[in-house]
């Protein structure tokens, strides 16, 4: 026996982690799907003229040198103290919430909860998280969070522009705003044409605007009351938007109070890690009468098929089928992950607490100021929260090197200020350090007045629900916890066969790093030379990403794929401007894509045409060519997925770009489908010259029960120099988000993904996706009808099931979905793209096994489908209308025309292990009718301890 | 408004961790007990002359703070690469298994699965285990783990004793056992009588032994053949141990094979990083003649009452009422969470990939050793594995210094040779170091030999059971971890209210550092400058323990509390010895002591004088004063618990105490009930010699379903020179446990919970744990005769419920026990210290909530019992036999005598939240006249999956 090292490497453990079926299970596939191997059916799946022949160029690591490189890296990053402020705070993340939600794949894992049966745990932690952001906000309607600060205040802007009886077309911006917010709501400002005034809100001029936004604390400390200048819009019938701090409001007079319409700002300082710019959870508030005009998801409440209180999305098809062309907002992603946990952190600090630690802060930050002045230092401004500005001249390098040489950052103002804002972390030392870094030695004084009036101290109650006022012991904490998630189906218990998402395995190695206080807890406006391990990670990451996507720059800046396209059209559009194209603003979408394509499209300032589809669902070329010629010299962009949303790699995608190319325009391809084309295709060698890269779908970063996530676009070389730039990294212009990277923390999973997996490990796992949807469309076929295949009569990655053939007996597209859910399954896409059929995606991490549980399922499905078309029962009384099946069913009279055993364990349901969900089909008529988005005055918690 | 720090900082977050009822709640509870304050609660409890009044003086640190001073103390530790081998070795802790296992609160907070109807998960995960030893051992029947390699092999030898034909009295072992294995081996031996002798294998005189163990590969790397010697053992009518890895055995000859009656090992390398020390869990497999004997805890396959497979621990009443006075064995805490880790390793690498792991390792050993001899070096021996011996003569320290340059350690062997282990983390990069570090440059042969006869080769198949079999993609190893998890109900679901074993919250803060690299990377032989950090931890930790119990000196060796009680006992045992009271060898026990007491005594060479139990459950001191003066200077110590196992603080102790010291005894304190004591009595100045403490009982380790625990001894100064020693930290002897600090990684959870309480937060633990035992007592008091008061009628922080009163109406405590498990309820302790009793501890953690939902279950359990005795449905009918209810009943045809709800839903029950067993009430005796202890033909996992 002769060894050499190569035959016993091979036995491959990163291949193995992401690629389910295992080579045995392949080859049984394969046979099912009739075809002779994996490179046969790429071979029948993918146009031969636009594979790629050059494999991707580097090596996967093994998990434990994936995590030893994560820690060189980490240790590249330089953590300080960052009292920088700008919107980004210090903050402790209670580890009961790091261990049991950020850590625990039952939340990070889940999707996006639109089937509210298998979603309760994450609504109600939703739906404290709106609870939360109304009380402290003092108004009546909060969402499920936004994006970040800066994209919240722009979408706050639109929202006042659609809401506001004013007919100006300029928007009022508080100089005291964050500088990226004053940013972000430029760039989103331009393409719309909305006139940006940036002032002194002691001048604005109501009448001439359509809105206003104040912020308090400023992003200079200030604490304002701006009921005068709100009273003043609302006399021109204009809509008021304050930016403010969740923290502040505990102590200080909310935005309620003084009347605004909206209130928006950023929950990260409740227990999220600044993680170099995100993610967290932006969140917005707005009063009753503007609710249906509020951006975003919202939980409401409503009742389920017993009448029980049940949770959901409210007001749902806003999003799964946006706007389209009419839509003013393509928000999609949330923060969920990020708001569950700084719900908890509501949760368990309580009022008392929240109000303990701004009381902390605030007091520390009086003392300081009474400090710097006493020694002779000029501190502004005069009433204060936890941010002061100190005029330093000359000084300003100085003081700021030896802040450093404490471990501290201060903020850079102009050249001749600095700005320190503490936060809950901020102790007796951090003080000594400040004061010493002004060459003061010695304690601040204790004792400390209120800094700013009282006439500014908060009068109303808040966070009065019992949720917030419950047991704090960790004990009761954990097990809340526990008993939300407990509720929820997530990818840890069964696959989520999603259409529209990418629903892969978010591996433990990819999500260890992220925790890890080198990159958790890096402020996002720190020197480069602190975050030189983010940089390697980026850097490389980008790299990957042109490599894998054919293109040439990378900017990874959009934190949600629907900002990804908002950004790549954007760029499109500087780059017309800048050769002489400024008159080009059509673009052509056809029908099948998916909504934020136009609303995207529309808020980038073009003008969207449509174009058909072909019966067989490809774009139709005749269409397309005849718009793209009447669009003439106006043609600014045409935007298409690939493979299309009907998972069919259509033929003619050369020609659709080529035909755009000859009439001036630019080709956006949208990167929703890239799960199928990872070392097979490249966008960029297609014909794209830009696309957009779910990270959150394709490169393993966890949905998080509806986000957070990453949209990074590619560009051609032509494009590059129109790339969103950011004034916190080189004053450039045209940010689409709060920070030069988004939410940089967790682009660390897609690198991990990318350096664990190897460029083939990443092109096996592409081929083992359309494998494994194949062998689903196979197995399928017969007992449901399969829309779409490409001319070889195979799909991509993901099938799309018609049910609208039941439709005769009464069976819906929406029985099906229910009744999966007795089967322990998360439904399908449902009705998108094609109303009354159902998306199916399986992703290569799912085993043959569970594919197989899945098929069993709905073979299941279809059989008690026949004995509805036979008349054997009728669909009222069938199981499929009564699904989802509860345990309160079972425990009551049981009228059924089945049994409780056909009920419950149809095949495909585990017996031992079974999924029950906490409630019957939700009625979602009578929530819409009755919109509650607050907690309802007794909790479900409440009803389960009875 | 002003403000001064103190004002606010009394907002306190760290109590509230562990501190379970609020302040509200606590004075509602003080009103229903019917005292004042929490202090004249404490003076009615605690009698007056043994109240410390002079508090513990340290204050408590925040959460973040904690883990910022665990940072800079892990910094403290230099992480090398090992190859010291001698039984620790290198590992990759698979992520997913370290995510979803080792910091799931699912999986550590679990209890013994005492009743299995709440552990199937945990017990399959064992099963497996046990499996995976059997097969790979090559011997039929195995343990659950046991606590180390070194005291396996102590247990085996006391286990052949008793087994063994042969009359001899000494037992041989082999040189080539590893040394801390032979000095733990010859202290068990010394109290009883046997002599050991340590020799050549080839030279052993079968006839003069009653057993023996060998070790292979041996502790410098022989691997050999044991088959002649086990023969001529047999011939002997002795028994053969084999001392082995289960890593090397995936490619060398089984101790099966060569006709071993028992083998021992660790199974550390199976994934569970080394942690200075431990804990790991070691494995025991044996031949059927000699399953009976077995210590420890076997998990064995019955059925449940509906016939249904089910998991449980086999003859089980070995454990909890251990063979007292007649024992040979005091094991009782297992290393079940590691067990079930290295479970999950061997599933997640199946046959193939552990075999493909030995021989990676194996061949870069032969590569590494060919390289050396090529240039010259004396490698031995002939035959290796992974282990190989360097004679270096006087430049020894050279090349230890030079390997500590390339960043290894080797081991030190003599003056004058180095071991050098490989493992699955030695890369080339490693080997090349190796090299470097003899001053060889260049990569090592790629082509290698097999580095023992091919006679050695293992020739049997292993690991053929499907679980090792499965799909190996990690979303499904990821689910088969939850779906396990989930038939379990531990502390993270609900209150564990057990009398015997202190189930307190277990802090994710607290839980948190044990799994960074720092502290689980290190060797426990490294040198000491490599393990400052620990060294820092493990002296604070001690003093902090020595200021809470009164005592002088603490020796954190013990890995058990059993274990504990074991080295408390030598150390009296060798106090006497060199004070002239050789002759002292009485141990007066109380009838109602723990019974690994008198266990523990006879292994320490003590003979048992078991002293009355008064009417009231006190120490009857008449008879204690009586069998103290019959002993006369033959008593060597009395071992008493405090407050009593029946839950009481006896008034009466220092004057046990002062008797047995008037008589020369030393007086030992049973450490299990420390936390009633806590910051109120000091065990060591109450007339204490020595205690052990169960830091996994009062200080918040977990006890991940069976261990892990740690035992370490408190000792007054007298007794501080006779506590154990190792040979790994100073040539001393005695050692009991194979490295000096035990399970010396998870001392940090125990450092961790004092530095977070402080001193006062510990004391108020205390006092929350009596209050809410005797809230309990309050409100129960009635319905169910509370056992054992004090006289001012109070408990201590358990109490006692006697349902022998039920006996009549034919309800047992088994009913009872399984009743509340339909309530969501783990049972308290049964039948122990009293049969047909329930000893209920709710512990401080435990909220007002959550015992007032405890007590109205059983409130409800009484009224179903009241409906017995009042002969409106008989015992056999009523739903508390049928206790626990699955949903199999429920989904089957309902023919009870009570409703489907009232089964499922009585009082206590959560509605949405509800636990649900996965199976029904176990049949014990079934399982124990069929002793089945590898995993069944067609295992449960499957099953589920139908």
């Amino acid at each position: 026996m002769t060894y050499t090292p190569v035959d016993y490497n091979t036995y491959d453990f990163a291949n193995r982690r992401h690629i389910g079926p295992s080579p045995e299970e392949m080859a049984e596939m394969l046979r099912v799907v009739g075809t002779a191997s994996l490179e046969t059916l790429m071979d029948e799946t993918i146009p031969a003229s636009i594979q790629q022949k050059t494999p991707l160029g580097w090596a996967g690591l093994a998990e434990h040198e994936l995590l030893a490189k994560m820690r060189e890296v980490a240790a590249k990053n330089k953590v300080m103290t960052s009292l920088i402020g700008q919107g980004y705070y210090g903050t402790v993340t209670p580890p009961a919430i790091q261990r049991n939600i950020f850590e625990n794949p039952a939340w990070y894992t889940a999707y996006t909860p639109y089937q509210p049966e298998i979603a309760q745990g994450r609504l109600e932690a939703l739906l404290n998280y709106q609870t939360m952001v109304s009380d402290l906000t003092g108004l009546p309607v909060a969402n499920a969070s936004l994006l970040d600060e800066a994209t919240a205040a722009a979408e706050a802007m639109t929202m006042a522009e659609r809401s506001a009886k004013s007919k100006a077309r300029a928007f009022f911006v508080d100089r005291n705003c964050h500088p990226q917010t004053i940013a972000v709501i430029k760039t989103r400002a331009q393409p719309l044409g909305i006139e940006v005034i940036v002032g002194d809100p002691a001048m604005m001029e109501a009448d001439k605007v359509f809105g206003g936004i104040f912020q308090y604390p400023g992003t200079y400390g200030h604490v304002t009351d701006y009921t005068d200048q709100i009273a003043a819009l609302h006399g021109a019938k204009a809509i008021a938007v304050v930016a403010t701090d969740l923290l502040a409001l505990t102590m200080i007079k909310e935005p309620g109070a003084m009347g605004a319409d909206i209130a928006i700002g950023s929950s990260q300082r409740f227990g999220i890690p600044m993680g170099y710019g995100g993610p967290h959870a932006a969140f917005m508030s707005c009063t009753d009468a503007l609710k249906r005009s509020m951006p975003g998801r919202i939980v409401g409440v409503s009742i389920d098929s017993r009448g029980n209180t049940a949770y959901r999305l409210a007001l749902q098809t806003r999003e799964q089928h946006i706007r389209r062309e009419k839509a003013t907002s393509n928000v999609c992603t949330a923060q969920a992950l990020l708001a569950v946990m700084a719900s908890f952190y509501a949760v368990f600090h309580g009022p008392k607490g929240l109000r303990s630690i701004a009381e902390r802060v605030h007091f520390s930050t009086v003392r300081l100021a009474r400090a710097l002045k006493a020694a002779g230092a000029k501190v502004s401004p005069d009433a204060v929260f936890d941010t002061i500005t100190v005029e330093v001249g000359v000084g300003q390098a100085g003081i700021l090197a030896a802040a450093r040489q404490e471990g501290l950052n201060f903020r850079k103002i102009g050249n001749d200020r600095v700005g320190i804002s503490l936060d809950e972390t901020s102790d007796e030392r951090v003080l000594i350090s400040v004061l010493r870094a002004f060459g003061i030695e010695g304690v601040p004084p204790h004792r400390a007045e209120l800094g700013f009036p009282e006439t500014m101290l908060r009068q109303s109650d808040y966070l009065t629900h019992p949720v917030f006022h419950m047991n704090r012991a960790e004990s009761e904490m954990m097990r809340y916890m526990r008993r939300l998630s407990d509720r929820d189906l997530a990818l840890d218990r069964a696959m989520i066969p999603l259409g529209s998402c990418t629903m892969k395995l978010n591996a433990a190695a990819e999500m260890m790093p992220i925790t890890w206080p080198e990159f958790g807890s890096l402020h996002p406006f720190v020197p480069v030379d602190q975050a030189l391990g983010y940089k390697e990670a980026i850097d490389d990451l980008s790299a990957k990403l042109c490599e894998i996507t054919g293109y040439d720059a990378m900017s990874m800046q959009p934190n949600s794929g629907a900002q990804g396209e908002y950004a790549g059209l954007l760029t499109i559009a500087a780059y017309h401007r800048a050769n002489g194209g400024e008159q080009r603003n059509i673009c052509l979408i056809p029908t099948s894509a998916h909504g934020t394509n136009p609303a995207s499209a529309q808020m980038a300032g073009m003008k969207v045409v449509v174009v058909k589809s072909a019966p067989n669902g490809d774009v139709d070329l005749d269409d397309f060519r005849d718009k793209a010629a009447a669009a003439g010299d106006k043609l600014a962009a045409c935007m298409i997925t690939y493979p299309s949303t009907h998972g069919v790699f259509e033929e003619t995608v050369r020609e659709v770009c080529k035909i755009t190319h000859d009439f001036g325009g630019q080709v956006y391809i949208d990167g929703a489908n890239m799960n199928a084309l990872v070392g097979l295709v490249k966008p960029g060698k297609i014909g794209g010259d830009v696309s957009h890269l779910n990270l959150h779908k394709t490169f393993a970063i966890p949905h998080g029960g509806g986000g957070p996530g990453m949209g990074p676009i590619g560009v051609g070389a032509h494009l590059a120099p129109y790339l969103p730039g950011h004034p916190e990294s080189g004053g450039e212009e045209g940010p689409v988000s709060a920070t030069p990277y988004g939410s940089a923390s967790i682009l660390l999973i897609s690198w991990a993904y990318c350096l664990m997996m190897g460029g083939e490990g990443l092109t096996q796992a592409t081929r083992v996706a359309i494998l494994n949807a194949n062998y689903i469309a196979a197995r399928l076929n017969g007992a449901y009808p399969i829309l779409f295949m490409g001319n070889k009569g195979r799909v991509a990655h993901e099938c799309i099931l018609d049910t609208r053939v039941f439709a005769d007996c009464g069976v819906t597209v929406d029985d099906i979905a229910k009744r999966l859910i007795d089967n322990g399954f998360h439904a399908p896409t449902m009705s998108w793209p094609v109303s009354g059929t159902l998306m199916v995606e399986p992703t290569e991490s799912e085993t043959k096994a569970e594919i197989d549980r899945f098929i069993t399922a709905l073979l299941a499905i279809r059989a008690e489908i026949q004995s509805v078309q036979d008349g054997d029962i009728s669909a009222e009384d069938s199981p499929l209308r009564h699904a989802p099946h509860t345990v309160n069913d079972l425990v009551a009279e049981w009228d059924r025309k089945y049994s409780r055993e056909a009920a419950c364990f149809p095949p495909g349901a585990f017996r031992v292990d079974k999924y029950w969900p906490p409630i019957g089909r939700v009625d979602n008529v009578h929530g819409d009718r009755n919109l509650i988005c607050i907690c309802p005055p007794l909790s479900d918690y409440e009803d389960a301890a009875e």
